[in-house]
């Protein structure tokens, strides 16, 4: 082992390199004028793959964005993992607030900045570096392994999950391994057990069929942008419990097994406020704010839109009005359900003097993993013994609906090993990676790999 | 007389490119970078006034765009006018829903289609063109005139009111004629005896100190976008009342003679739902639609945003939101004591678990112009011998705060002689100005110059 391990150390500067020429490609799935990029990033990672000489590497085409496959097999009595990442990226927007360029990868400060660094490229290419160090090293792998990256990740996997259901026995495996969470803090290794899932939904109002003056039709003519408003304000009650009617129904209570895990998390109320600015912060009365976080379903606009919002005064009573609201879910929250209740209770709330139209983006189921299962200790010794700590285990307030579609069709559990920070700034401006754990999420799945057969 | 209207019909070819020459020039005040075409609106106006030889014609610099002005002295016996109109236009967009360019003029069964059209180049450019019909055909002018033009009117006028105040024995006249309203209907001629007045405020909250990741945060820290809505949906109730302490205070109650006299005005609901593609109009309990949009007060969001707006589903937690507020106002409000409500009601709805901040832009004070003033009886005659018709007296729903200036600072009454249509889309794509009625009110302009002495 010693030889994969030394592979890493004197090949940091080379993986650096190749990480800089993925982040490069501006993948930037939710656009369609980035189409081409998203290609160029799955043809990317087939050379990455091919250039391992492994038993298959292949494109799949799909109605959407290609998936990228490789696979090794070494001996059928080992384990098989399937490593999961995506190779798509968030849109960099607002992009006048990139201290650098989105797409051009800097180091500062022990970091590296770029759309994509944390989520998901830099992560995921940890394990197909990994790999490379047994192979290049001439070292035997551990395990059996295949790959599949998507390229729709962010916005939904609509190809993937039908992939998935058609290739089953392509895809046959003991577990998925996935890097795209965050760790608990710096230099706190963390596995997450927990996922929330989501609802997306989009309502626009439609009042009068033109932009009219505020002054000559205002008082008469409902107004779009007050009756979203008006809307938006009965989601939640003032003390933050959605009210949509139903929406708890099935919501698994938090046990006071769970809130002790919780409570022995580090957290430092103080300095979260002080890293995102903040004076106070306000949530679902009666929970933590670690809770909130991750155990508890929310509500959020993610945006709001109707007439001027230029600068200075336009007097206008706007035609239209819309908002893109999501709904984050727990175990036992099933996402089209939601989308159906969300859009019973908004239609109850409209009135005919505004058209109403609600449109679902995608969604995706909660996930929990067995806190038992072997993949898990063994992650868990990988993360020891290269960051000598123990890792903590953690649900996550995020989505990867994937995890949910792995369980139910491959009855797969997934292996979640992050190697990001929640101050990483994924889908924000400024997104960054620490380069120190992206060499240590190459050694920590090196290990794991090594690992893995003992605890099988 | 026949000799300046005949001069007026032949003449119509002529003052219609002189017009379209007027509209190419995008004088947006509302955006600093078309500083320069500003200008170049107000030479326009010195230029037309110099080639008619008056007294004086004088450009005036001012802290903001600058004020033309024009004086002819013929008798001081006779009754001065002073003409006001202003030079700057609305900004065009949406531009995409323009049928042709806001700045190329077009003419579309019998309409003029350019910003500005209406709102006001087109409308004040009358009176100059009536002044000239009397000067070019050899007659006498009836009256004593003088011009004001301001460049400043869509962004609340304010070199204007320092102006006045500092010019007052320049400015010293027996009426003010704004031609900057609308007709009633089309082929009614109207006489406008009352404006709202308004109040518009810019809200904004800002919560973490960058846009978030809805899963990771979401639950945790207080959604701007959540809170703005629910900060807006407050300012009214559902039956349309504006919730904030002490709004309605002055207002002046609708009397019974008011009431009836907006009975006799000619309004079909059908059609005018149907002509802005609705199913259903909505407003304050208690009040028609015409009371509603002329002689109540309102409040409505001009303009909304926060977060993603773009294609598809980002999933954000934005750090900010904003919205314009506009509300008008009706005697005896008083647009100062409404910003200070409206403040004081808003700061009391929101939380420190954001951080708001209020913005007033510019506002203005309602007006009623006394029914039996002899300026608007001559007006009513003029009106009805080139209209074939007698005048509607109605009041007005937008605001054009100066007629509350004129009053106060030099006791002048405004006489609100609208050429212009309701469906004019001023403020909107596609503005457009009757060319009939471009003729129309050069032709009423001269008649009324030529009645005027006759009822004072």
């Amino acid at each position: 082992m010693a030889t994969a391990l030394g592979y890493i150390e004197s090949n940091k500067e080379q993986f650096k390199e190749e990480l800089f020429d993925f982040l490069r490609i501006p993948s930037v799935s939710t656009d369609s004028s980035h189409k081409d990029d998203v290609k160029e990033a799955a043809k990317f990672l087939i050379n990455k793959l091919e250039s391992l000489d492994l038993d298959r590497v292949e494109l799949f085409e799909t109605e959407g964005n290609p998936i990228v496959y490789g696979e090794l097999n070494t001996d059928e009595s080992r384990p098989t993992v399937l490593v999961y990442g995506h190779y798509d990226v968030q849109p960099p927007d607002p992009e006048e607030l990139w201290e650098t360029p989105p797409f051009e990868p800097t180091v500062r400060d022990g970091d590296i900045y770029a759309r994509g660094a944390s989520d998901d490229k830099g992560q995921s290419f940890t394990h197909v570096k990994a790999l490379e160090a047994y192979l290049k090293s001439g070292n035997d792998f551990p395990v059996n392994i295949k790959y599949i990256f998507e390229g729709e990740e962010e916005i939904g996997s609509p190809s993937l999950v039908p992939f998935i259901e058609e290739h089953k026995d392509l895809l046959d495996c003991d577990m998925v391994l996935i890097s795209d969470t965050a760790m608990f803090a710096k230099d706190t290794p963390s596995i997450t057990y927990g996922l929330r899932g989501l609802t997306y939904m989009e309502i626009e109002l439609i009042g009068p069929n033109r932009d009219l003056h505020s002054g000559v039709y205002g008082g008469a003519v409902e107004n779009p942008a007050n009756a979203l408003c008006e809307i938006i304000a009965k989601l939640k009650d003032e003390n933050g419990v959605i009210q949509i009617p139903g929406f708890y129904d099935n919501v698994e209570k938090l046990s006071d097994k769970d809130r002790e895990a919780y409570q022995k998390l580090p957290f430092d109320k103080e300095e979260y406020k002080e890293k995102l600015g903040l004076k106070a912060l306000k949530g679902e009365k009666g929970y933590t704010t670690l809770e909130r976080a991750s155990a508890r379903p929310t509500l959020d606009v993610n945006g709001l839109w109707s007439g001027y919002q230029g600068e200075g005064a336009k007097t206008v009573l706007p035609s239209k009005a819309g908002a893109k609201v999501s709904m984050r879910l727990v175990p036992n929250q099933d996402p089209k359900r939601i989308a159906k209740l969300f859009r019973e209770y908004v239609e109850s709330l409209a009135d005919d003097a505004v058209t109403l139209t609600i449109t679902e983006h995608h969604g995706g189921h909660p996930a929990i993993t067995d806190l038992s299962f072997y993949g898990l200790q063994a992650a868990a010794e990988a993360f020891k013994e290269i960051y000598n700590k123990e890792p903590l285990f953690a649900r996550e307030g995020g989505s990867i609906p994937i995890v949910a579609d792995f369980q139910k069709v491959l009855g797969a559990q997934s292996i979640l090993m992050g190697f990001g920070l929640n101050s990483d700034a994924i889908h924000s401006p400024n997104e960054k990676f620490s380069l120190k754990d992206f060499y240590r999420g190459i050694k920590t799945s090196a290990k794991f790999f090594e690992l893995l057969p003992n605890y099988s």
